[in-house]
């Protein structure tokens, strides 16, 4: 699966990593340039310069524009050539490319499609931006197709194989797995009773031995995938015990890269920084070196991108990816054939 | 010469290497994962895990059975599933393949082929299990097709060139060369007499200047080249000089890239550690820094593995290097044949 | 533009390089070793051994002679195998080619194409060899396309933006940009009057804060490049300033690699040692920190070596380096014409 849905919203970048300082980042197998404009909004243009080829976020940001670091080609925040060495025949070949982009819930999202956006799409991601949790935000770059990520994220029996060592006490799939969809997206769904208590839960749940623990896992395309988990003290609701809600954004960089960026809201306990540098750690060494590493040796094992041409079998647990790799192919095949103007058979 | 003989014993490891903890490794561009069962004995099975083909070395060992270390399928040491969420119609698919191997002379010995393995084939190496010698194991990766290592082995007259400074003293070829083929394989013998000890000699020779030198190559296909050589004070027998015999086990790993392991039986003198530790270090100088040093600028010299197409020149010492070839390539070519059911060619 | 200017002097290497050990380099995609005889004369040869391939630079000079350090395989200087295990029909095929060098102006230059040199066209570089001169040789490996390198030197606009911490004080563009040419090759001038002096006259030009400041850059194809520039307190004469010969020589290794040679002749000022290492590497830092920083970054966003398939914009300052791509293209088309014994179109 080379392709990508192009009209939809990604997440490019975590509110923070972008300044009046550029920031280049491929996405989706095109070079974007970021940068804020003195108002305070993001702008992303094509990165690289019509004139040389170099990328812009070579250069650097002049008020609201942006000059080329090579010969010092001006483009304003809407992609224009505003240079005096640019004739107006030379302007319309020099216009960079212009991505809509939205600023929200810390994050910011990129249409990279031809089709006209639209802002309600952007998934709900608000308890990203509630003052009453702790917030934590990350990321890295994954050198595998961005579906196995997704389908990780969707099959969480990985847990107990492994993230043993971090986040699982061995026994969160002796549970119950469930797996559906609806126009909220794919869903797929553990419930464990009576488990020993993974190490995350063990500051929260004090002096609880045993528990009951779910991660309730939904993916929305082409790139979301919310996970709601916490843990219980036997048979009392849920409510009553410690739970996070996690965002994870996973943005294709290349066919066989991605750019995997994780939000986390936890309770807030008022914990000291330490806790915090911790908890970062530990879903550092989670996410990074125990499911990057796990997805790299398996892209590196793929003769491509094409998962179904490896033949894979396909467990009870694959539903929640099957569904999700069925219905982005879907919208893929649908936004292609939009572009070629044939209507879509039903 | 991409295309590799199947139906032969290769080593794959020394025994040494092989643990309860899995290895992997790739032969013949496959990947095969061993570990012992806690009977001791081996196996060899497809690392590549059926559901998302990840390395299954990846994982570990459970008593007889290997767990892979992504979402936790098993199977026995016959490589069939044994997981509780495989069907049996899913479980047929999820045989991974299993590999004849034998544990023999220090060596792990494995049959890629699919016809019948017969272990009466596997390669005398007797000395390299006798008590009364010295042993040395070691091993490296080359990155050069296999059959330029063979080449080398076969073709001792750049000990003077190669190995002026570790295990000749520039007049080994000073003498006589000869080579010819019969059942045993393809053989390469230089005799020298009269000329200046070689540093290697000189523990052993004490007080000799000059020495009359030998070196035997013999090489069996498809991988084992048996080098037996030694020095002796002029004009006195062979048996009353210094000798060692050599067991080089050439495995390709990839078209480019080669599995190297060598045993060598030397007489047992006694010698404390540093000595075994030099001799040791020395082989490691002579095998990798100059050896593969070599092989290796000449594949990157090579447009590809076609030995042939480069048009090379060949002298009289390379006669041993092409009867190997031509045998190879025949045992090949009735593989193949043997495979399509069609009568090799007589 | 893969292909080369074969029937053409290049500069191989600085005199300074080649001794009586061999050098290997590759130059137009060959391999050539190169070395001096017992009189001091280069030679340079085809740096492949015809019996197994690998570098004859690994090998070793004896007298005026080249061993293979493989199997000591021996040449003479003239790439005659001398080889006693070579017979009278193998000796024919052992030939190694033989490149016509010629030693100038401190540098070594090789003809790489098959018609008859002529050393006369060898450019003139007198003034690197001009004893009244203080002289700085330097070079290193871009890893981008040859042209990108001339157009680079062609087009020194790009002084105010990539060298602004360097050589530039910014205003280098604000003069006047001339371009032409002629028989003596592709010219292009800058001519800035009263302009902030540059940091690299501060020394030279005391007291002074404006400066009148001149640039001429002229390529002779296919790989040279004078560039005479210097400054001048404001209305004085460019002969009361400070000024510099710069000889810039750009020789192709790959297609995507490029030697990049420069030779500096300043003023003899009678400068200590620390000044002159200063002023190396300030040079440094320009040439290859910041000017390769960028060509490697082109050339990483161009899918290949074509420039013009990128479909680059023009501008007016664009004018020598179009002119001298479209006469080295022309260069080629004739030289492959004469191969083919076809008549050059008007």
């Amino acid at each position: 699966m080379d392709a990508y849905l192009r009209n939809a919203w990604y997440v490019a970048a975590w509110s923070g990593e972008i300044s009046h300082t550029p920031l280049g980042r491929r996405l989706l197998d095109e070079p974007v340039v970021f940068y804020r404009r003195s108002d305070g909004t993001v702008t992303a243009l094509q990165d690289r310069c019509p004139h040389r080829f170099v990328p812009l976020s070579l250069g650097k940001i002049d008020g609201d524009n942006i000059v080329c670091g090579y010969h010092g080609l001006r483009f304003d925040g809407n992609g224009t050539c505003i240079d005096h060495r640019c004739n107006d025949m030379l302007r319309a070949d020099a216009k960079l490319r212009h991505y809509p982009v939205e600023e929200r819930y810390g994050a910011i999202w990129i249409w990279m499609g031809q089709e006209t956006p639209n802002k309600d799409l952007i998934p709900d991601c608000g308890f990203l931006v509630d003052p009453a949790r702790t917030m934590l935000f990350d990321q890295t770059l994954v050198k595998a197709n961005y579906m196995l990520e997704i389908d990780n994220l969707l099959d969480l029996s990985h847990l107990d194989y492994v993230h043993l060592s971090t986040i699982s006490a061995g026994s969160f799939t002796d549970g119950v797995f469930k797996t559906w969809q609806d126009d909220a997206g794919v869903h797929t769904t553990w419930w464990t009773e009576d488990c020993v208590i993974p190490p995350q839960f063990v500051p929260y749940l004090v002096g609880a031995e045993r528990v009951d623990q779910w991660a309730d896992s939904t993916w929305k395309a082409p790139g979301i995938v919310y996970i709601h988990s916490g843990g219980t003290r036997c048979k009392q609701p849920r409510e009553s015990g410690y739970w996070i809600e996690q965002c994870h954004c996973v943005t294709p960089e290349t066919a066989t890269t991605t750019h995997y960026f994780w939000g986390i809201a936890r309770p807030n306990m008022g914990e000291p920084p330490e806790v915090s540098a911790f908890a970062r750690q530990r879903l550092r060494q989670a996410f990074i070196s125990e499911d990057a590493t796990m997805l790299e040796a398996q892209q590196r094992a793929m003769k491509s991108t094409d998962f179904w041409a490896e033949r894979p079998i396909v467990l009870p647990e694959d539903g929640g990816a099957v569904r999700a790799r069925r219905t982005l192919a879907k919208l893929i095949r649908a936004e292609q054939e939009r572009a070629l103007g044939v209507a879509v058979a039903s």
